[in-house]
């Protein structure tokens, strides 16, 4: 899913590096326990142990357990952001580029497959948190935003939000399934490309070949 | 989602009538906790307050928050296959009841959407703990298998199989989408409606009015 809104933990003030990068250190840790055992297992000292500090420097970056998941969330979604940034300045055409975004929400791979278990515990949290919700939905609206504008440049479909509403929801999908081990990504990837091939013009099938 | 397999915990101890009403009664002010606070906010003390009964009912009725959990899980499944059922035995024609079961992932009112709250809440905890995994993965087999028998049924579609794993992506993940509030079911349906259109052969657009 790779949702999170803005990120405003690590932006308003004005972190040093060594701060930032204990930070993102304490983040992974968290994001380990919860690809692990659910968000519902986190508590500090967990962290604090699976990071390698102490409770106190866990407890000197979050002052809560929500400070510290909403952060992980921010992470995650900006790794994220920062692999999709890379291809769209890429040379690659404009389906290609949207055929890869979409791909993000398939767990083809180790780090994909932990990010997408740690957005799913997020969206389920999200359900039943209003501070959550609202970022899990400002992530949605941006990729949704992100999503519209690559089916504009790679085609002349002539609903590009609606289009954009379907494949997103389509990936979305597709990767609950395969996360669950109903599907294996292949078969999710091939569905996602018949649908590509279905609503967005674009050049032949080649140009996927890598 | 409505997922979860087989019904092992009412059916396996020939329980009576009286027995298996109480069992209901408890699983649902479990539902009704996890709807409004999350799984990880169940315990055995808040159950019995929600339902109105003593801790020792809970406890002579679930051994563990495990065993209870998954009834739960056998309990929404049950309820949205009778509605499955119901519609499997009406006359109307094969497109529409595949669009109506398609229909059950949005949530569109408040019993869905207490429901599919409830099933993603089972979704991220099925990504940690292998008894609902299992659960969740026999749950999605059964609804593609009948999925696939419907799209069979209502159309000349090459490949039922894949389309039937289509539109169920498609419409679990426009499910998300609403349940988080980033689109309103009545968009959600008519995005759904649209890959209808484009999959499924059938009656005119008409024979949905209602």
């Amino acid at each position: 899913m790779g949702m999170g809104g803005d990120n405003r933990l690590t932006r308003t003030r004005g972190l040093g590096a060594k701060h930032q990068e204990r930070r993102a250190q304490i983040a992974d840790a968290l994001l380990r326990i919860i690809d692990a055992e659910g968000l519902e297992a986190v508590n500090l000292r967990q962290v604090a142990r699976q990071a390698g500090v102490s409770m106190g420097a866990v407890q000197h970056y979050f002052r809560t357990k929500d400070e510290m998941l909403l952060f992980a969330l921010d992470y995650v979604s900006e790794r994220g952001g920062e692999r999709i940034r890379a291809r769209l300045e890429s040379d690659s055409p404009h389906r290609v580029v949207l055929r890869e975004v979409l791909a993000e929400f398939i767990p083809a791979d180790d780090t994909r497959r932990a990010e997408l278990r740690v957005s799913t515990a997020f969206l389920a949290r999200g359900l039943v948190d209003d501070r959550v919700t609202e970022h899990v939905r400002q992530g949605y609206a941006g990729i949704h935003g992100l999503l519209t504008l690559l089916v504009r440049r790679a085609s002349g479909a002539v609903d590009p939000e609606q289009t954009a509403v379907t494949l997103f929801a389509l990936a979305e999908g597709l990767g609950d399934q395969v996360l669950v081990g109903h599907l294996d990504a292949t078969a999710a990837l091939a569905v996602l490309d018949a649908q590509l091939e279905r609503m967005v013009a674009g050049p032949p099938r080649d140009a996927y070949a890598e």
